[in-house]
């Protein structure tokens, strides 16, 4: 059995962690951490996590924690990440950052839209950007991991493979993203209650949202070349869930059907991408509590138009499905252990 | 007091149109009809609808309802309103129409996306689209009104001040566009039961809803330029709201605040159309139950893209509310009567 | 017109008073308080209070405020209800207390559920409690109205006319009340998070809930004998709405039907409370942003138990509207001006 | 690997069962039928059932299906189960009906609930509640399982211990359930519409809920004494889940915390019941997707009543969890096989 540590375990993520982990035939949670939970029984803070109540939160001590485990999630706000992660990797621990902090290759780019320096720039040269659908055989061989945002997994999925065909103009794409409430995390915020979000929807952060450069510095690798596109998120009255609809200008004529047969090709191996059939499209709830991408397409004839959408949990794929993914890939394991559960419906 | 009839008045439109024509000083309603709750009063049907007791069901007989009322609200399904509307209308009655039989100037384009030749081709040039915010003077003059559609409203709204001004390329307009579920109106099917809607979201209709060309027909002409447009419709868990996030490509070097400037200058005797401070933008909510709606926007610098957000409620500015608008216009009283109120929040 | 203050502003209730008080013909607004959004506009706090952007919140500093109003709604927390209610009422004011502070009768009771101690007993005395439908009269006659709790009042009209019937065992008495989340108030709190709540229902404060004493000092005095009764509230994943599910034994052989008359007769003329016929139950939802209370009842032979069933808005009927009814109760005008509007559904 | 035939499996218990199936380790579906989806896969009727695209629907014809299976769920509509649950049962297959054909075992009381005979008494006789709390040694040797209605569990789970214990007056209790809207089953119905439900809630079936004689009847048996109660569903917006609030008036003097010890030993042994700590209730999202049942209770001293509060998934503890653990205990394997999974939160 891997000895896992969770830190920063008192949030959505972490909790989600916990969820997954606990059906992981090969793994135990040794250690989990949380300041303000330090002392209390997972259950206290989580009454449906009724497995966990002999774990204990600690305070993040890195000393203490060091070997307690072998592997370590780190579920912590940007920032407090940088350097947490760069003590239990240079100690030899595998890593598995759920943080932005490590997924900005160019650190002024990362200064510029975290409004923090980046302090561990030699660790940071190490990590392996954790979309196993691109970068698999890296992940295989890396120690640390920086696990993809929620938005940018569902829009890299959804425009890989037409930008690797070559199919669109670069400078034509548009991602309007559509967000279930736990994105913002577990927090006391007026913003984020229930009456305030319960039916209705908004968007918000336009142009400015911290992702969009996570999402340019990968698509740009796989066009092999640069590309500045819009993202615009937006607030969902649902729990978990991230739908994209990507809209991008064809560069020659080519029917629904045949773009269809490039990413069915693209993701014929992939076992978390289902690409639906013609004239099917996505629903956030049929990926609900799963690691599963559903993507959907049409070709807009009358303007030239190709329209992806994407849906992901953002709890599961988008954050700690995938990182649990990252663990058994770089593990050696089975991909699938754990996250082989099908979409709560409803 | 004018007397009014409703036909077709069963579903969310017709009971939204009770709902606001009960604060109306000027009307009384004389008539309503539904085929399948004819003999039934309308608390049965919609028991929030306690304030009319003694008004009942009767099914649609145009000739017996000829004499019933001054002016006929038609909440019918789009085909069977071509026939009813035109009996109304050439019996000297003044008609607002919520179908979209007679949106579409050109029969052919609406046959072609609503599969029915028009039989009614000589009325249909005389109806005026009801959008007072473009075209109020018309509006006051007019018998036959075609009310605008849900959609359309929220997105040529968001779209005139920008196209008058020729800020944009007309090839570059995509609108992804999202709705709460009374879009899909009152009726007994499984796509849109709770549990399969409930903490869910779902792109459908790329490429091909009928809102479409009703939008592509109203833009061009204030463009005065041909437009052809992606339009994607989403279905959000709400029961109300329609938000729609449009992208265009800039044609010249502009800032938010002069594009904003604009906006608040094209609405600025415009009581129901709210511009948004900078940084601002619409939420669904603070329209619900109300005639208003609000505009957001932004300029994407990176990409050279404008991006507008409009906010309406679906059932009233929508719907009902409008229609209500364009009556009061048609009667030359107070464009606001009955629909000033504030929106129900939370 | 009548020059109305409202103390303590930006919260749900306070909204509500604006939103509602917006469509009524004979008052204005003149001032508003709040001490964390002290010189702010409305509409900067809540966006869809377009009507107010030239209201600006004020501090609440009460020598300065008394001058601005006529007739003062006081919408702040309890215990700081206590002496602001106390000194617009000793100086002349009308005053209505949305607040718990003069609602108990008792000031040992009210010590004992509230745990503070009330500092203004002399004052406390003159209080009318603002159920219109049992106290009418006084309330016409009354500066200082004590407006009652959101679930006492759903739970009161139920009630009433059974206690005053003598048909139920006064012993037997309980109530499972269900509220949306808007009576938690406008706060950051993460246990009223949308995450926490969405798509779930939970019990809380079985036994301890404060609203407790509050139903029992009222229906005492209804059925002139002292009712302990069991009192437990839910709390809904909804915006507004209180549900109360009553059970009581009977103490005679009756129908449904004949328990049915005597509700339709002692609310006879009771515009805002609807009896509803036998074999229909209220919804939450057909009462929402409206000052209704719907009823419904039901016989329960096999148990000889007595089951009513109240559904009211609690922002609306169990708060701010209300309280605009007593207000023109005091003002001697219509009762129901700005309060007739019909629910928004869906 | 046993071979599993679902009867009726384009419902949401039908979907649920191969969700949870899916991650057995001992079993596979070996044929599925729906008469309107026959021909179909299953991911063309539940998109979410990715694993399944193999899996195709048929009709339902007895003598086809009886050599595809050794086990058989019945999910079919009550009245249909009666002959196909006789059919398999006769010929030697394990049965395990979810309809409530077989759940009351005198025929008389199944008809003036069910209006219906029951053709098939000599089966209904061998039948066996398949409640493991309470009667797992019989389920363990049974072949025709009476699976539980979704309402029942929750109640009897709540209330058993107290009956046991002999603490409260029979003739006294009252069972306040709320469920969420998967409970209605998925099907075209206007009541059940999304813009219906959401942001509402309601009673329903006052007095006469078919669940309610199959409460009284396991209670009775456990109380060992006839048992009348109160039960009152409602509908909360919400997809899955039960809470049901009973109130019970005790017979002695007793503390929360004696109950609770009388609750914690009841259940001491049993994986999915949860006995909350004192001062905490359930909340149906603790236990959405899970096999678990959540108890929390409260001594209300000044009433003298017991309040308890128990909280399942109706899908899965309510019926396709539990019939699951059901077959477990069937075939002599770990009881919990496929039903470990902690709730989806949030």
């Amino acid at each position: 059995m891997h000895k896992i540590g969770i830190c920063g375990g008192s949030g959505y993520t972490g909790a989600e962690l916990l969820r997954i982990l606990n059906l992981h035939p090969d793994v135990e949670i040794t250690a989990i951490t949380s300041e303000k939970s330090a002392g209390k029984t997972v259950p206290e803070i989580f009454p449906h996590l009724t497995a966990y109540k002999h774990l204990v939160y600690e305070p993040l001590i890195n000393e203490k924690l060091l070997s307690k485990a072998d592997i370590f999630f780190m579920a912590l706000p940007h920032g407090a990440s940088q350097i947490a992660v760069d003590y239990f990797f240079s100690n030899g621990k595998k890593v598995i950052d759920l943080s932005a902090d490590y997924r900005i290759k160019n650190p002024s780019v990362y200064e510029e839209w975290y409004k923090l320096p980046h302090q561990k720039t030699a660790t940071l040269a190490k990590a392996v950007y954790g979309l196993p659908e691109l970068y698999r055989k890296d992940i295989k061989n890396a120690a640390l991991i920086a696990n993809p945002g929620c938005y940018p997994t569902g829009s890299i999925l959804a425009l890989a493979p037409v930008l690797k065909a070559g199919l669109v103009d670069l400078d034509s794409i548009s991602i309007d993203a559509k967000s279930g409430v736990s994105g913002a995390g577990r927090k006391s915020d007026m913003v984020f209650s229930y009456c305030e979000v319960n039916d209705g929807f908004k968007a918000y952060g336009l142009g400015t949202h911290r992702h969009t450069p996570e999402i340019e510095q990968v698509l740009s690798s796989v066009a092999q070349s640069d590309i500045l596109l819009n993202f615009t998120p937006h607030l969902v009255p649902m729990d978990r869930g991230i739908v994209s609809t990507i809209y991008c200008r064809l560069k020659k004529d080519i029917t629904t059907s045949d773009v269809l047969s490039i990413y069915q090709q693209a993701y014929t191996n992939e076992q978390f991408v289902v690409v639906l059939p013609e004239g099917k499209y996505p629903d956030a709830k049929h990926v609900r509590g799963t690691n599963y991408c559903h993507i959907g397409l049409k070709v807009n004839k009358r303007t030239n138009t190709l329209i992806i959408v994407s849906a992901i949990d953002n709890l599961v794929k988008g954050a700690s499905g995938q990182a649990v993914q990252n663990m058994n890939l770089m593990l050696g394991i089975d991909e699938a252990a754990a996250i082989k559960g099908l979409a709560l419906f409803p």
